[in-house]
Order: C-alpha cells, then structure tokens, then sequence
C-alpha cells in the first residue's frame, strides 16, 4: 500500500461538499484510478463549527488557506472557493502560491482562469507545478481534456458552446411556453435557478469568461476577458422565439469563437440556430460545446454544465490526473504560449441575420427597405411579412452572409424611412451543418 | 531541440494515410504537444512501390512487421492494419509482440481490442508498455479518453450508443423518406457507404464489438463479445418508423450497457427512443455515445465514428499521449483487473416494447390480446388500431417495463390466437430522459 498523497481543499461549499463526497464513497475506485489512495489531509473554511452535509473529522478543518498551501506535506490544493462578491482576490493569490512551490493546483474558478490564466499557467511552468481547470468550464462536460489532449492532431476552427444553464433553462422555457423574458426570469428567481442580480447569466458575462478560457486554449493564444463581444437575452421576445420557429431556428445564447484569416471571432449573443443542428436539441439547464476540427469534423459535447455533483464530478477527474502525475513525477499538460492572436473587431464579424421590422402596411414599404438593405451590400435570403391588415404590421428578414459594418449601416438608414415605426431586434443566425457529407 | 521519437507505422491505408498527412502537415503542433518531435520511422505495407495519396520517404517503406516491431530504435508501434478477412492474426501476434518488449503501442483494431484486450492490456502491465485505442470505437469520438480518464469520479451505470454509422446512415435514410430497408441499402452499397456483404454493419456485429470494449472499460470487467445479445436491423420497416413517429419516437440502432443488480446487461439493438432524447436528433453516419455517471449525470459525445480524418485524429490523440508518456518514462492509463461481472440472460432483462400485431378486426380481438398480456404481466402504455376496416389491421401496443421472458411468453400465446395473424415486429423501448430535474 502506498502512502495516501494528501489533498488540501479550500471550499467547503457546494462544489466542495460534492468533492469530498466523492472522494469517501468512491474513495477505492479514485485510489485505483489514481495510482494510490487519496486523503482529504486539510479543508480550509470559513466556519468550522457551522453543520455539514459531508462527515468531515473536525480536526482536519481550518481557516487559514494560506498556512494550508504552505504546508510541505500538502502537494497538491483545491481551490474551490470562487469568486464571493466578484473579486479574483484572495483566490488568484493562493492559487500563485501554490504554483510557486511547485504544486499541483486544481480549480473550479472560472473567473481566476478567465482573467489570469495566462498568469497562472507561466507561473506554473517557471516553478514546475501545474494547474487544472476542468470544472471551471461546462462543469461535468470534459471539454478541457478533450480540447487539451484528444484533439491534438486537429487544427480547431471552431467552438460554438450553451455553456450557460441559467439562461439554457429560460430560453427553453420561454421556446416551449411562449413566455415572456421577464415571467420566465421571475420564476427563475424564485426556484433559485437564477440570481437575485441575474445579469451575470443574462448579459451574457458569465458565458463570456467561459468561452475566453476555451478559445485561448483552442486557438492557443490568449483571449482577454474583455475582448469577447457581448450581448444578452433581455431583448429576446415570445415574438422572436415564434418567428424563428416558423423559419426553422431555434433561439440559444451562444459562446462562439472562430478562427478568421489571421484573426479571431470571439463573441456571446443570442443566435438563430437551425432545428436540425445538435445544439438544437440542448435544453433546460443542460450544456453543451461544438467543436469543429480540420480532421475531426463536428463534435459534440453534452452534459451538465452546473450543480454539486457533476462540477465535482469535474474536480475529482483533475485530483485524479495530478496525484497520477504527482506519483509519477510528470507535470500537467496545458499549455500556453506567448502569442496574442488579434480579435477580429465586431463591426468586421460576418454573420446571417434575422431582423424583426414594425412597419406602416402600405404600397412599397417593402421595396424602400429592400432598396436600403441592397444599397448597402445585404442580400436578403428570406422575408415574411405577419399581421397583414394591422398597424403596425411586422416584417420578417433574413439575410445572407454580411459584415456587421454593412448590416449596421442598413439598419440606420431602414430605421429612418417613414414608413418604418421600429426595428425591433436583430439577432445572429449561424450554425449551417455539415451534417450530409458522409 | 530533442531527439526525435521514433515512429513504425503497420499499414498505410486509408487511416494510415490520414495518420501520415497529419504528422507531416502538423508536425509544429503535434512535436508542441507531444514534448518533442516525432518521426515517421518506419511504414510497414504490402507493396511498397504502390503510389500513395501521401508523401511517404520510399526509404523509409519496409514489408516486414516483425522487423519493425523489433526494432530497438522504435518505441512506438502503430498498427492500422485492421483485420481483413476477419483474421486477428497476424495483428494480434504483432501487438503482443511489440507490448512483450516494453513499448507504446497504438492500434485502431477493433476486433482485437474487443476479443484479446485483457490479454493485451495484462502483456502491456507485465512489460512495462502501453497500448492506446481511442480510435477502435467511435472514430474522432474521445470516448475511451472520456471512461479513462474524465470520468475516474463516477460510477457509470449505463452507455447507449449510436456506434455503427451505416446503420444510422441508412435509418435516418427510411426515417426521412420512407424508404424500405432493402433499397436503403442497395443506395448504401452503390455509394460505398455499405460493403458487399453487409452483415458487419446490419446485423450489429461491428457495434458488438464496439460496445463489448466500451462496457468493459466503463464496468471495469471483461465483456466477451460473443456475450453481446444482439440484433440486427433487417427486420425494421417503413411501417415500424411511421408508427414510432407518431407514438413520438425514432428508430436506432442502439448498443446498450447498463448495470443491473450484480449483473451487467450488454446488449445491441433497434431501439425507439423518445424524440425528445439526445440520441435521436444524431442522423446519416454520425455516431455519439450517452452516458450516466452517478455524479456526473448524462453526458452524450457526439461526432463522426468513421473515416480518414476522424480516425486519424483519434489515432494521433493516442500517438501524442503515448509520446508524451515515453518522454516522461510514466505508461498510459487503460486499467484491466481480473474481474468478470456475470452478465444477465436477455431473458431477465428488462425494457419496455413495441409491437405491432397484424389481425382481423372483428369484436372481442383488443379483448384476447390483452388478456395475454396481461395473464403474463406485461402491462400497456398504449394501444393504436391502424386500417380500420381493413383485413388485416394492425394493432400497435407499446408495453410498460417488461421481463423479456414474460414478454415472449405473452407474445407465444398471442401468435396462437385465432385473430392474429401474425406478430409482425416486436422492438424494445428505451432512453426516458430526465432533462427537467435540473
């Protein structure tokens, strides 16, 4: 029997207590797969008195994080604490400590990643330690070893993820009721599935952190946080919802992220995306990430992108990966390399469009606003006008591929004419499929 | 810069070819993630002066397989020969005598992964080697990496998977035009999708063995193949798809593992399952694998299970970690133990069913027939008569969870009655979802 390696965990909350679940129900399983048994040596929290939902021996519990990362006989620490109150600190600082003496560092911190990533992975690096990330995206779904390890052989191009359940969970909802954002919001509320401030999940803030930790690791550059373009679902209506289902589309806030030329796309927004694509099919809280690679073609990963067990499911795969490492004297294998691919600005971004227009129904409204779309470079692949008869009547436009610039440039002089009372949302239409080349 | 690694490469067919073009074409990626360079050593083929579709050194172009195998200057072995003829030999004894000596062997070779893996995985344990086989099932699909690797802190209960792309070629083909199976598969094998003979993909062999490897890695015990319950999809009409479409379902060819109790179900079948579940929106050759883990719930991967490029891709994943393995002196993470579940009788398990009956629709028909059923306790969900005033008719029952021996029992009296004339198909149900729990 060898010696057990032993674990600091720094968290006891929901992903920890799913943790350290795991790791006591599964512990002979987790020791095989590990090379060895696990212990949980050390639990830094902040009450150590308070009940919990997992038998922890009291004398193992503590409060100092950093006397815990410090202790030479702790090799590899857990992070699991996030981000209480939007600050990376004091997280970022442990997590730089640990790595310079060398150790294993294992996270669920996806704003941590998402903003110091690049940091943390040189850190790692210069002193020998290395860094795991798995459940700070997409929770259970295994996007990271899949992106870092088994398409290697790929050239990603790619990346199209619902790697926000919240958001997941009301646009389905809204897609199969006809309810309204903000009835279907308040219900969110009150379940607990969304926030009391739920613009993390809504504006789209919290899919952007995550799909710039996946670009920088598929495109192996580094993507700023703030470099992603963002919009939310706010302005989503049961109108849209409905017409995208007459034209075939389903409405999902989609993480894109695309190589262009010498660029990168990357950007979260609301997306028409076909009936017939994978993503489609994705609903409720569910998450999932596409992938296209040069020789891989589409692939598809499904699962739970949130809750105690599956994001622990998450963490305890990378515990499992660093004490293999660990016994086996080897470093983690995420990369990073200095480049800074440039972001392709939005305005330059080429996508379809679904354009909703409120208008007065009368003799060439139509040829006034196809003649302003037309002047501008923007060729239109479908129209439908709703509501004959009324006032305001509603018509329906798709384009085909266009620069946002030209798009842009259309819509100002569209909402100008007399005839036009609104344009009352544009949202982005991607995800043709390859889906017949066999 | 470090010395290159060595590869031998048995066979230069079609995923050979795609393997050769992405070591040459990605070479910076590939020696970026592999911690060094690799080297195409040696390729082993049949006639070494046959032009290839890629830019092989002639010099490096051999016959012998043995003698690259034992060759001390080669570390890593790749074996794409497959098994044609459907002979293991001479694979079998190649790959045996490669992990004799210690080495990292590589293989796409389904047929001995699924009949000799505990044989093969025990040679590499006792000689310090490794063998890789993410490609042998499901293509480009990182599934084995998933079982291995990803999903150490789960217990999995149960894999359904779509892992045979002819026959899902060929469903979604009678699905969406109604076509018979017969000239499904003319098309298929005029268009090179089916082989001459067909019986690898229609009669479920292939997804056999495939399931055969992916239970034993996800139960952690040796599945023998001839222990797979299996059926094929010749049976399967256009009638059957129309009445799974309207009872809301989609026929697949299914490969199911489960646990049960202390025994394992392992079992290939046409399947309905709800259209609301993940795998039915999976159409033409595409394969994906869902899978329930106790912590991680359902995942599904999704992706191409066949081809150059996505077989490449998985065999490239493999060459890359068994490189990165070699440099670093550790071996690769496949475990075998001695342990073989028992697995349960097809007549003890468990599912719910579809069958269509054809009968002269007179009084007191409905009545017989569900008096059999129900003297042998199989309970309906649902009952629909089609033709009415027809001769025959058919009535179409969809059965609540069923023993199968309790069912055969029931569908033996039925077949007697005078009012049948015939059980015409019987297909087992599967794949209730549980996509509203979040």
């Amino acid at each position: 029997m060898q010696n057990a390696i032993r674990l600091g965990i720094i968290g006891l909350g929901t992903v920890g207590t799913g943790v350290a679940r795991i790791l006591q129900h599964g512990a002979d399983q987790v020791a095989a797969r590990a090379g060895g048994p696990l212990e949980i040596a050390r639990v830094v929290v902040n009450d150590p008195t308070k009940k919990r939902e997992v038998d922890i021996d009291p004398a193992v519990l503590g409060t100092d994080a950093l006397e815990v990362i410090r202790d030479p006989d702790i090799p590899i620490i857990v992070e699991l604490v996030g981000c209480p109150g939007g600050s990376v600190e004091p997280a970022r600082t442990w997590l730089l400590e640990a790595l310079r003496s060398g150790k294993h560092v294992v996270t669920a911190n996806k704003d941590v990643v998402a903003k110091h990533g690049t940091e943390l992975l040189r850190t790692a690096g210069e002193h020998g330690g290395s860094l795991y990330f798995e459940a700070a995206v997409a929770g259970g779904i295994p996007i990271i070893k899949a992106i870092s390890e088994a398409l290697v052989g790929n050239r990603i191009d790619m990346l199209m993820g619902i790697i926000n359940g919240t958001t997941n969970y009301m646009l389905t909802k809204m897609t199969q009721e006809g309810a309204a954002f903000g009835d279907v919001l308040r219900e969110a509320q009150a379940r607990g599935y969304a926030e009391a401030d739920p613009s993390s999940d809504v504006e789209g803030h919290d899919a952007a952190y995550k799909i710039a930790i996946l670009a920088s690791l598929a495109f192996e550059t580094e993507i700023a946080v703030d470099a992603v373009y963002r919009e939310g679902i706010t302005r989503i209506t049961p109108e849209d919802i409905r017409n995208a289902a007459e034209l075939g589309y389903v409405v999902k806030l989609l993480a894109i992220a695309k190589r262009n030329g010498e660029h990168v796309e990357v950007r979260v927004h609301p997306t028409f995306i076909p009936q017939s694509h994978p993503l489609a099919a994705v609903n409720d809280a569910f998450n999932a990430v596409f992938v296209h690679g040069d020789a891989v073609g589409e692939l598809m990963f499904y699962g739970r992108g949130a809750g105690m067990m599956p994001t622990a499911s998450a963490v305890v795969a990378d515990i499992v990966d660093a004490a293999h490492n660990l016994r086996r004297g080897v470093r983690g294998r995420h990369r990073i390399n200095g480049r800074r691919t440039p972001i392709l600005p939005i305005s330059q971004s080429i996508s379809r469009y679904y354009i909703n227009t409120k208008v007065v129904d009368r003799p060439g409204v139509l040829a006034a606003i196809t003649t302003a779309f037309g002047d501008n470079g923007v060729s239109l692949e479908s129209v439908i006008q709703k509501g004959r008869g009324q006032d305001p009547v509603s018509l329906v436009f798709v384009t085909h591929e266009v620069q946002e610039a030209n798009l842009t440039r259309a819509l100002a002089r569209i909402a100008q004419l007399a005839e036009v009372r609104e344009v009352s949302n544009v949202v982005r239409v991607e995800g043709e499929t390859h889906g017949r080349d066999y």
